[in-house]
């Protein structure tokens, strides 16, 4: 089996772990997505039944293309992953609490190389190699999906810090004493108003506050969510498009203190909430830009990712796996 | 004369221009200021006349070394100092508005090479050559004075950003719809509270809501400076305590959302109000560490710079003197 694969083109498995869901497929050297999949995070409170499950599906499509054998290493992205150590450590957003040795276990488990780092600089990786940030060298990607997550490229390179642990963006404060986040004990993070998260809990807040008419007041609470407002905006709502300019608004103030901390050519929007297109993306540039000193006005880009919705960071992750030795 | 010098040890020059005053040294190879002075910037609203001042004051140490043949070249800091065009940009804290190319002026004056960034990245890149940061791959530095200024090294280099302007953390909006920054028009930035400037806007705002007693009410409001509120902290007053504890809160809290971006080994501070000792840096240290997600608690060191006063940023921009060609 070895011998007859060995002479096909090696390649390399990504997998991108959400709060919510785990999604995962195996790419070969240019970039394409043989074959992909998903399972969900949230249901597994124990990590080594995760593993078990990936292990189960993976290996579905690990027999697709030959076997382990065509399979050089794993990239996995996870919130809070640390490249130098292999860990995932205090994620407020999964359900395994404490320091989780995620790389070594994998290893164990599939008995190839694995290595990992936080989801969003895997996404930033692939927006780099495949993605709106071809050729760039300083830019800054950021996630907007259950969380927000963040990767920063500074000189070409992702910028990892001394421990590992840069770019979490998503927990910096915004608005001192703000909405307090569940996961951190914080208040006023970026993540608890721009994610998917804090869409909706704004939504109960300003339909609690109002009693401006909205098609939001017959979605029963626990079925609010980011969907249901884009539809109610598209659809011509006013407080839905209220939601999403005050959402941009506070994106766009966090953005301006990121573009005055590296000057990124273009700052790289990826996830849920970028589906609201201008409804979200037009407030989120304007404060952007009134909340930047002069030297920074009129230079910034704001781009929506373009690679196929959840494939920025599975081909982010494979790309770390093509360089283990 | 030229054959005469060549054979001595080249020079550096490293000017470090400030809101206030400008300070220059002849530096050698291994960081020592073998001659500095200073003049002001502020009685200049002609950068022709500064240009000139500096040529003439600069002349005097330059003859005591033998003469401009000894001299590889100039390294320049300035605010908003561009390394890539040789320019200041709208730089709000200096006496000339819009775009000043300043290299090219100094090289037509004093007819060496001369290279120009960032007042702040000049002191960063003193600190790793010579002060605190030896040895660290990743830190930020961050100067207390007139302004609040800044230089961040990640990956062992100095962040300039696509533009060359990365690294203004003092225009980082802190504290939203905050004090107004006359130089920028923009509200709640950190300079506008953790700067000398900020300081004495605090005191009087603080000496004018409540009716506590205190020793800086016999000074005359135009006369409050940092300095002043620094000798009454010493002297026990309890309204001066609590300026700098107010001031240290909203650094801290600012350097928490700065090590969420880079995770920095170290944040090292310089400049003026770190003179203030623990007064600053005890609210500092607790508002950071407040404000951090947990994965950088108990991690991140604040130093102080033990560089004698104004040598880091000559120091550190002579040294990007050594690099010209």
């Amino acid at each position: 089996m070895l011998n007859n694969t060995s002479a096909l083109e090696a390649l390399a498995i990504g997998i991108d772990i959400g709060g919510t869901g785990t999604k995962f497929g195996i790419v070969d050297r240019v970039g394409n997505v043989l074959f992909s999949s998903e399972i969900s995070t949230r249901k597994h409170t124990d990590v080594n039944d995760f593993i078990d499950e990936l292990h189960t599906e993976l290996s579905k499509l690990i027999d697709n293309v030959g076997g382990i054998g065509r399979i050089k290493g794993i990239g996995v992205g996870a919130p809070n992953g640390n490249f130098y150590t292999g860990t995932i450590e205090y994620a407020p957003n999964l359900p395994w609490k404490g320091i989780i040795p995620l790389a070594r276990m994998m290893e164990d488990k599939f008995k190839i190389p694995v290595v990992l780092t936080n989801d969003a600089n895997a996404a930033a990786i692939g927006e780099m190699m495949y993605g709106a940030a071809q050729g760039m060298k300083d830019f800054i990607m950021i996630t907007l999906g259950t969380g927000v997550g963040s990767g920063i490229v500074a000189n070409g390179k992702l910028v990892y810090g001394h421990d590992g642990f840069a770019g979490e963006l998503g927990h910096t404060t915004i608005i001192p004493n703000g909405r307090l986040h569940e996961g951190t004990g914080k208040r006023g993070s970026l993540e608890s108003y721009a994610s998917a998260t804090g869409v909706r809990l704004t939504t109960l807040e300003i339909l609690e506050k109002s009693t401006e008419p909205s098609s939001l007041r017959s979605v029963p609470s626990d079925q609010i969510d980011s969907k249901k407002v884009y539809e109610a905006a598209i659809a011509g709502d006013t407080v839905a498009k209220q939601i999403f300019e005050s959402t941009g608004t506070i994106l766009g103030a966090a953005l301006a203190n990121f573009v005055m901390f590296s000057s990124p050519e273009a700052i790289i929007l990826f996830g849920g909430l970028t589906k609201a297109g201008d409804l979200i993306l037009k407030p989120t540039r304007e404060s952007m830009e009134a909340n930047l000193i002069q030297i920074f006005q009129n230079k910034v880009k704001i781009l929506v990712s373009h690679l196929k919705e959840s494939d920025a960071a599975i081909l982010g992750a494979s790309a770390l796996a093509w360089d283990l030795k």
